[in-house]
């Protein structure tokens, strides 16, 4: 039996990592197996790569875009498909749409050019179900409390872009990627999270 | 007036660091504008990935391909594409073929694959000429006297990969890459060095 594969995905600030853990919580009391991990984290050379690309002053975006896919490859290859494949869930914060709306649209590469750079390093792995933590740009920059990494500090116009690329990316995808309203508390956002996976 | 790219390909000894060094030197008497690089390093993320790479105990195939591309976007836009529209040479240690040999034949990712991976990061930025330093797998394992990094401990076997890998690559681009016979004394292999450059 093989496991479920459930991303989140969104702009900074918009309550993933919350999400993700919560999930990850009523999964267990419902007795299923489950693995929480995040990109470009979750192995050795993902956390290297993490502390990098944050504390980078300026990367290309080509060359952000193979360190976010060399991270990818080894969370799939050692994290992701071993847990699939005995049966347990992973719930991620961030996968492949990150890559296709910070660097494919945001960043102006490409959707297509940045799916075809991933398509070795994913193979068959893509999520069962994403779900897309929608919020206001506004909003999102009002619940983050913590310094503003590089990402970050790239301001407003970039995570417009960002939130752009991810409607985007939901119309394209609409069998995966569900959107869910997360402008709420987080007991009303999970909800819709369990509802939208379908646990 | 646009300058020249020239890339050093072979297995580690076959003395593509003292072949550069002196081609660089040669140049630079003949007053031609010229700069040394390498890679993976070259640029700051470049030199992160590297110390990475020979560090790490155990990355798949394809992040390491990732890798190697990302530092190569970084070396192509940051260093290589400006000191050629200068008027300026370039001469550096691996480029492309590296990764189509290492990663493509001796990794089994294969040679198209890794070039269609590293369509992006290099873009119209090929070398004019490849130096690519001939020599045995035996003679070279004499002439590494420094403790075995992590590539280099993956032994015989798989450096016969490479050199039949930059021998298929030499086959499939002539008018680019040139073999040298690298395995007599190094004022001897310059000479030849510095023909097969045209310089």
């Amino acid at each position: 039996m093989s496991g479920r594969f459930i991303s989140f995905e969104g702009i900074d600030g918009c309550g993933k990592s919350t999400q993700a853990a919560m999930l990850v919580e009523y999964l267990g009391k419902r007795d299923i197996a489950v693995e929480h991990t995040r990109e470009p984290g979750g192995t050795p050379v993902g956390e290297g790569i993490r502390d990098a690309l944050l504390a980078s002053g300026s990367v290309t975006p080509m060359a952000e875009a193979h360190l976010f896919a060399a991270a990818r490859a080894e969370l799939v290859a050692k994290v992701i498909s071993p847990a699939l494949a005995a049966g347990r869930w992973i719930v991620c914060d961030r996968f492949i749409d990150s890559s296709l709306t910070y660097q494919g649209v945001a960043r102006g590469l490409g959707i297509d050019a940045i799916w075809e750079l991933n398509r070795g390093a994913i193979g068959e792995c893509l999520p069962d179900v994403t779900v897309l933590l929608a919020i206001s740009v506004d909003e999102a920059a009002r619940r983050r409390g913590t310094e503003p990494d590089r990402i970050e500090r790239e301001g407003r116009d970039f995570q417009l872009r960002v939130v752009d690329g991810y409607a985007t990316l939901a119309e394209r995808f609409p069998e995966r990627i569900v959107p869910v309203d997360a402008s709420d508390g987080v007991d009303v956002v999970h909800r819709r999270v369990v509802e939208a996976v379908g646990a």
